[in-house]
Formats: structure tokens, sequence, C-alpha cells
């Protein structure tokens, strides 16, 4: 399975340059599955739930999704996408599971980094997997590293490869994905932005970075922090397939759930 | 709060030996907390349950614990020393809590590596908090690290720093455990040993490295591969109370368990 990222810097509130940015550097991949930053199309400094809703898309009628729907069936591949989700008077950071004949999933992020609680409703779709060319694919996005559970749960449904769109502007995700693959055995792709959004109230700058990580926490390519890059590689998603860690050691039939009760309980 | 670990060699099958290494190690420490390596006492690389069952102590009538009592009443001072545990016919890879006036909590290994399945049985003791002057301690052992259930489990019942004696093959522990100070904002002590326990049914070699990490995943320090350490220092645990990873970001607050069923699921 040929995977990857493209990493780019997706201008603030200019959606129509971020869609063609995205196309003209995608036109001729050879590739079945593409992982794309967090808030590809808008850009991510929002000020407010207002402002963010006046860039977000009815993924049911957005001119941009339809182009990357256009894209993937044209190069016959899937994308994931980071974009900002209208519904009614709700407003998501979500991402797309993209395919040749469209929207086959949306995932809402579960765990709203800082400002974004003031600009985002918090996520209500649960962690599943879908399938994509008979291999099972988990969604997060960005802070969602900082919750061990979330690749877990999606792990244990069988999840072989974590796509993982991001804006990442702390240094600690990269590093804690390794740790993500090795106790889980997956794969693990990271699409970062990077570059800046400065806005009146502030200026955030992204981290690049992206990565993609095998199964055992080999990290198999990490990008330069702030240039544009477009990285594919082949895997071998069965190789995620394996939860032996040593000769008698499978992570997943080795954990207590009746010793981890507390994980569950309200807060 | 002074705290810190003794990373040495324990030679296998000789815990008289082993026993007087500590005591003469710690013979005039200034420290509230230390730890000691797993299985440090009796070496690590037993054949099988026979002969782990032959080296272990029953801890109501040890005499490498008692010295160890001792040795905690003469500094008062706690330590926490790993020890194969003999119970009639059960044999646990354990660790004790160990303060001035005697033994005050043992945790019995929960995730056991690779051949340790043939040699102890799996620990039965609840992931629980205990009190040294009013900061709260848990305890866990070596490849409990790849079950970012324990840590979490330990953390949201308050633990503010994590007690880890260890005899580690792998080499990925110590940065795991950057990992698990972030996510769940708490100090962590690994203790490890180093050198090599030459059996006839193989040799395992250890790889050291014992380290100190602050929450926020700061390494505090980090010891040389293949000597021995006695390191101890200043901490505040305190600076484990705050589960503030950003200013609008609590990462105990921030959960959602109710999307987190999966994890207490019987396998």
């Amino acid at each position: 399975m040929k995977v990857g990222f493209y990493q780019f810097r997706p201008l603030f509130g200019r959606p129509k340059h971020n869609c063609k940015k995205i196309l003209t550097a995608l036109e001729n991949i050879d590739a079945d599955l593409v992982v794309l930053p967090e808030l590809a199309l808008s850009g991510y400094y929002f000020k407010d739930k207002n402002e963010s809703l006046k860039y977000a898309e009815d993924p049911d009628k957005s001119f941009h999704l339809d182009r990357m729907v256009e894209l993937a069936n044209k190069r016959n591949l899937h994308l994931i996408i980071g974009f900002a989700e209208k519904r009614i008077n709700e407003c998501y950071n979500s991402a797309a599971l993209i395919g040749p004949h469209g929207i086959e999933h949306i995932y809402r992020k579960t765990h709203l980094f800082n400002e974004e609680k003031f600009c985002f409703d918090p996520g209500d779709t649960p962690f599943i997997v879908n399938d994509i060319k008979g291999v099972k694919i988990g969604i997060m996005i960005c802070f969602d590293w900082a919750f061990p559970e979330v690749t877990r749960v999606l792990a244990l449904q069988g999840a072989q490869v974590i796509c993982q769109p991001a804006n990442l502007v702390l240094s600690f995700c990269q590093q804690t994905m390794l740790a993500r693959c090795i106790e889980n055995k997956v794969f693990a792709i990271t699409a970062n932005r990077y570059g800046m959004d400065k806005r009146p109230h502030g200026t955030l700058k992204f981290t690049g970075k992206s990565q993609i990580v095998a199964p055992g926490g080999k990290l198999l390519h990490r990008a330069a922090s702030q240039r544009d890059e477009l990285f594919i590689t082949e895997i071998n998603p069965r190789e995620a397939e394996s939860k032996m860690l040593t000769q008698h050691n499978d992570v997943f039939a080795d954990r207590r759930p009746e010793l981890y009760s507390l994980l569950t309980n309200k807060n």
C-alpha cells in the first residue's frame, strides 16, 4: 500500500488558494492514501466560533471538498483532510475520509486544543475504523495525541494505520507517536502544517516535521520543519497485525482490563 | 522531597552479596525515597518457576528485606525494591515499599515480560497509590511501561511520583516514560539494573540508563548504561498537581471516558 502525507502551509481564510495548492501538488500522484493537515482549507487560528463558522463548510455542499473527491476519483486514491465542518449552528474541527466516490467518513476532533475550545464544538463521533482496499484505517486529529486512549481504542478495533491530520504548535507529538506505535504496534501517519497564522488576536507558528512511523516505533521518515513536502512510501499494513513485542508478549492479549476500570469512570 | 535511584548490577543467585551492596551504597544517604531495581536481591534470569521459588522470599520472614527496613529506619527514608515474592506455591515478581517501621505495601507485577511468564504468577494486586510524607506514590515494575493504562490508572488516583523498579533488556522504555510524564503530568523514577545474567539457558544484558523525568516529560537526569550510580535530587511533587498542558487544557478534565469504553472490555 502506497501511503504518505502532504505537508504545506495553508494561508488563513483563503480556502480557494489552499485547495488549489493541494490539487496542484497531488495532480500526478501515484498513491493509495494521502493524509493532509488539520484545517487544511481554512487555516487554523480563528478568533471565536463566529469566525470559524464563517469559514466552515457543510460537507454535503462544499465546493472545496467536492474538488478533493474529484482528485480522489481521478487518481483512484483516498485522502484524509482536516476541515472546519459546519452543521447548522455547530462547528467541528473535523477530518474527512474521501474516496473516489465521495466522503466515506467524517471524524470530529474529540480533544480540542487550547483556544479551539472557543471556536469549535467538541467532537461527538465515536472512534471507529474504516476500510480502504482491505486495510483498516483509524483517524485522530492533532491534540488527540496527548490521550493514549485514542490510539488504543482505534488499535483495539483493528486499525493498522493511524492517520493524524495536525496543526501542531507544541513539540511533543512527534516523539510521543513513536510510543503509540510501540504500545499498539500500528503504523501512524502524522500530516502536520508549517508556517504561521498571523492574526489580530495573536500569532501561532506550526512545527512541520510530518512523519510516518512503523509498528514498534520505527521512524520511517520525518519531514523538515518549515518546507513543503509530498512524501509517499510503500508500507505493508499486515505488519500491524502481529501484536507480539517479544516471543511471549502480545501487547493486546497481555492487557489486564479488569485492573483498568478507572479509565472509563466518568470524570 | 529528595528522591532518587540506585543503579547497580545484582549478581544472579547471590542475595547476600546484593543486599550488602545496597546497604553499603546507601549507608550514609540523605534522601526521602530511593528506588532500587527489579529483582534486586535475587538477580533476574530464572530458568523456570521451580528456580524462582528457590530464590524467592516470604516478605513476612525475609532476612534481606528486614535489612532494608533497618536501613530505612536508620536513615529515616523510604525504599522501593524489587524482589521475588514467595507465597506458599505462588511466586510473584514484586516490589516492596519499605518505610522506617516496616513494609508498607507490596505491588505484584501485572504485565510479565517474555519468559517471566514461566517463572512468575501474574500480579493480582490492584494499582493503588501510597502516601510518603504527604506525597502520593505509584508503583509499577519494568514491562508495565508498555501499557499506558498503568501510569494512567495510577495518575488518575493522584499519584505524583511513579516509581518503577526495572530490569530492562529492550531499548524502548526510557523514551516512552517521557510520553507517560507528558500525558499524565507526573514525575517518574526508573531504577534499572545493568550488567548481564549469564545462565545455562541463555544470557541477558540489561540496559542501565536509569532516569528521573518531571511532569511534562522533562528529563531531569539519565544515568550511564553500564555503571553503578546512586543519584538523588530534590523535586517538588506539587508540580504534579497541575494537569494543565496549555492555558485551557487540563489533561485529566479533557478526557472523554464515554468514548473509551473499549479499554475496559474483557479480552
